[in-house]
């Protein structure tokens, strides 16, 4: 009997991990429901409910609302499963669970208890996007690195993990990937000279399961040099510590700070690295590999199946963390299984995400000019490469000069801020930034838990444009054009949310919900919410009803000067003297709005 | 002709003056604006617009939001003048000029630079109630009782002064009056032996006029013993230091934070004074005059023409300083100039606003049980004078003991809520507390900017009751009677706004914003707004639409748990315990929620 009941809780645990996966597509699947941040596994961002369509939006009203009681920027979005909404904030990362079915009333709230010591090296804005959810539980990755299982219905711990030493420049603002029995998880201190990971926890206990750095050695990297390809070619043994001069690495960078993805069928998941550290590229010979990378990993071995790196030897600081969105659409008459990146260096890319394969890669900002493109020819030496041009380059013009004119700025033609995709439309919704910098960087020296970055930036609206700093076009992935373009005063660093009713939805750095015509861009609806929207745009339905929610907060990167109240124009790395004007909109804040149609 | 220059400038100058308040008095009569806290100087809070009205107001919708960047608690509410919105705030005590015309961008905004220390010896939440507007200018009272009039264009400072002293526990929550060419101001510190006061400061130049005390010496509290009169009789010379025990009147509160109203033709200026200090009352034999005390005082000269002390020597905290609404009502058919008054003690006072005369003391919740009521026979020795049970006579049981069961408890029938009053129903709609305690004082040394208190508190919701602790009622002053009364889980700590529409409007601390009928109580209208709401209702137009708006934030004495983030029951001096509940329903905020009829 021992024996037998031994070996069922076994069977049982093993079944209970595949089982957490399968729940959980189901719950995804679920239209009235937003359960993980991303929507689902693709990071469409897409939603199957139309009540609120193209005809139906214009009449949208705020239905109810709810302060965080924490102030700062708010990025994420709310998720609902079943009855329930989760609400997360910054720093403190607390997280409430909100009754829908009795008039929002806080059903439990967590409040961790976190050194405040934190603050001082989170780089941009004590920033969260929020909290994922999975087998009854809600999964919180704290500022502090501290990942958090809590039970969906009590709030209560049921295990607790450290990913990270704060003491180092190690924290967190991403979000959580559960998939299968695991939890996957990142780690943000780019501008420390944190050595970026992705680590897996098993999402019933807790332990740690395997560690995949982004630079080092192979097997800290998790690559099969002989398996693991870039652009269809293995990528050999040492690939990324021949990339670096002597022990660099180790304080190389590529934090892992952006969105999963995952393929269930592939058994893969997608992820970018961030810039290599420090932002002076003189002080880091080669090409810093595979900071700046897509990665495609096993999901249970965490093995690298492909790699592509980007932005080989940063020198702009064009983390390559954005958002992997996943869709299947005709590319020369054939359906293939696609990944499209709007990097922040301006370049949007089409690659197969079985193969690694690169299909496109084309500009989506006619202002982005540090490059002239991306080698696309199979046959050649940089094939995969961008050209670099010499005058934006801040390595060619050398240390302690200023690079002027430098399109986009470090923030990037789009930074965390998620785009959407309409398989209806086939087009991809993208948040973006309008906004060049001039650059300087210096020599620094790398101390633990100090700031590692060496440079001085100052950011402006894209010259000789509309005068603004954001964009938020519409993007066909296929072609590599831009189908439409609404030029936005500010940068437009809230996540978009594409539904069947044909409708797309994001937010403004002045506090605007708006929603736009998928198909044309033009605007149906304009809400002025308490604070500006650095969060993303989700939806649920209850009873028959849809309803939008946005948190409002302003802050991130962009909103730096209003978050931490500083008002010297190169603080911020530049951001704010960039993003002065924002005062003029919009004051610190912390707001759930939800809305939806009249009765 | 320099001379000429002279004579005109000093004549402009004095007529300046007289304008202000000629002015003054016409922007309050213009039913699109709300230019001072009160609403007009009745203190009615009552508009002409009737655009929203019993047939309209369930087709209610948020319009647009602001966050106001702070949290805590955020009482009084926005100001409108022209097209400009005033909003302030909490501690700091930002304010902000929104441009109405131009989507509510940000004028300009004014952030004093307040030593943070204040907030130590603020007793009751960071709360501030409110900017008043005068002759365009925007007049500030800090926390830490700078009085700063601001040019109401460009948020420019025109002068400062100085009221008090926070090392010695003086602050500021309340509005100032703006009445003829003066700036009238109240002080805080009740709970740090304060001698309370209230100051003219001339409107144009900030300098002090006069000042008179609520305690203390003839010519401090600027009486006249043979023409100040109480209750018909002239108060004689000494009337307050000989109700006090030697020098005890220098520590003795009657400090003056709440609301004032004006009657110009009387060139009467009314408001009450706070708890005598202590709370232990053996500590302080005597009347404790004129604490507890309602003043008509002139406003010219600060002398007071009559006063009417409500409850003499305070057992239980019941401050006077609850907003005298002024009214022309029949009363025994004669119309008179009525001041009605819902006092903290639960008993409701009528009084003839010219001479002084009460006309009506009931109570205005059944269970009020300190007192059986006040002898309303002129012949009598304790004419005027409550009756109080020895039962809940905590002079009477006695120092450390804890007598149990009172109602109210110290938080009162009523505290700062105001109340309104709609000439059209002639009825007071008051938003009151429904809550008992136990009360045990004991013994306690003073020490300049410590707290004053020697009580230990817990509250309850009133026993036998229907559980909540709060009711929204509609009281006829005339009769003494309530007309109808709506139960609320918590109590209602939002003013209350009445409309030529028969809508009357309050906020309760759950965060509902709630439209009732003017005649019946019936609810007509809610809607869930961010936190709780202590803010009070207010209405403007633009353009042909009626807006209402209203502050959200927890906070104040009812919500010192949820702002101070205090669990300890006996904390805020009971009110934690009491309304710990409070944490289910929401959270800290600062958000101005703005609603109008759909186009
Ligand atoms: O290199 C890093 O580890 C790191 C972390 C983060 C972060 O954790 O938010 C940002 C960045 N880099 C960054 O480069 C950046 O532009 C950025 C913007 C934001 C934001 O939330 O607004 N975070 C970050
Ligand atoms: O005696 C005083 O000086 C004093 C000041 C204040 C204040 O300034 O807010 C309050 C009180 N007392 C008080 O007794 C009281 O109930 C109270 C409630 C509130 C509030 O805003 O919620 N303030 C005050």
């Amino acid at each position: 009997m021992k024996t037998f009941m031994t070996l069922a809780s076994v069977a049982a645990m093993a079944a209970g991990g595949a089982f957490a996966s399968d729940t959980l597509q189901a719950e995804i699947d679920k239209p009235e429901q937003w359960v993980i941040q991303t929507g689902d596994y693709k990071n469409q961002r897409y939603s199957k409910l139309d009540q609120i369509n193209r005809d139906t939006v214009g009449d949208l009203q705020v239905a109810w609302t709810f302060s965080t009681g924490v102030l700062r920027g708010h990025e994420g979005s709310p998720l609902v499963v079943g009855d329930t909404m989760f609400v997360h904030t910054p720093f403190p990362n607390t997280v409430y669970a909100l009754d829908l079915a009795d008039d929002g009333r806080i059903k439990w709230r967590y409040e961790p208890k976190q050194d405040p010591d934190v603050i001082g090296v989170m780089c941009c804005d004590t920033v969260y996007r929020g909290v994922a959810y999975a087998d009854g539980k809600v999964f919180l990755h704290q500022a502090d690195t501290t990942v958090v299982a809590l039970d969906a219905e009590t709030g209560e711990v049921a295990w607790s993990a450290v990913n990270g030493d704060p003491s180092k420049g190690e924290t967190n603002t991403a979000t959580v990937l559960p998939v299968k029995d695991k939890i996957i998880v990142g780690i943000s201190g780019g501008e420390f000279g944190v050595q970026g990971h992705v680590t897996a926890y098993a999402i019933e206990t807790g332990e740690q399961l395997w560690r995949a750095y982004s630079v080092g050695p192979d097997d800290q990297i998790m690559v099969d040099p002989e398996k693991t390809t870039e652009l269809g070619k293995p990528i050999g043994p040492d690939s990324s510590i021949n990339s670096w001069e002597g022990d660099q690495w180790k304080i190389g960078g590529g934090t892992t700070w952006g969105w999963f993805s995952a393929d269930l069928e592939e058994n893969l998941f997608y992820y970018g690295t961030g810039n290599p550290s420090t932002w002076n590229p003189a002080q880091r010979p080669g090409d810093n590999k595979w900071s700046m990378t897509i990665f495609a990993r096993d999901i249970d071995t965490g093995v690298a199946k492909w790699v592509y790196q980007m932005t080989p030897h940063d020198e702009w600081d064009y983390d390559g963390v954005n958002e992997m969105i996943l869709s299947e659409q005709e590319i020369d008459g054939e359906t293939r299984k696609l990944l499209t990146h709007m990097d922040r260096n301006g370049i949007g890319y089409t690659m197969d995400r079985v193969t690694g394969e690169l299909l496109v890669a084309e500009k989506y900002d006619p202002v982005v000019n540090w490059t002239t493109g991306v080698d696309m020819d199979p046959e050649s030496e940089t094939y995969g490469r961008p050209a670099v041009v010499a005058e934006y380059s801040t390595e060619q013009n050398g240390e302690d000069v200023n690079s002027t004119g430098i399109c986009p700025s470090a923030l990037g033609t789009k930074d965390q801020q998620p785009g959407a995709y309409s398989p209806r439309t086939e087009t991809f919704y993208v948040p973006t930034n309008h906004v060049c910098m001039d650059y300087e960087p210096f020599r620094v020296a790398y101390t633990a838990g100090q700031p590692y970055v060496g440079a001085t930036l100052s950011m402006y609206p894209a010259p000789d444009s509309h005068g603004g700093m954001g964009n938020f076009i519409a993007w066909d992935n296929i072609n590599g054009e831009i189908k439409w373009s609404i030029p936005e005063q500010f940068s437009v660093w809230s996540g978009a949310l594409a539904t069947a009713g044909d409708v797309v939805f994001y937010g403004t750095l002045e506090g605007y919900l708006k929603a736009v015509d998928a198909e044309t861009g033009d605007e149906l609806y304009r809400f002025k919410t308490p604070s500006g929207i650095i969060g993303n745009v989700m939806t649920y339905e209850r009873e028959g009803k849809q309803y939008i929610g946005i948190l409002s907060g302003v802050g991130g990167w962009a909103g730096i000067g209003l978050a931490a109240g500083l008002t010297n124009p190169n603080d911020g790395l530049g951001a704010v003297g960039g993003y002065a004007a924002l005062s003029d909109y919009t004051a610190l804040g912390g707001q759930l709005t939800v809305f939806a149609l009249p009765d």
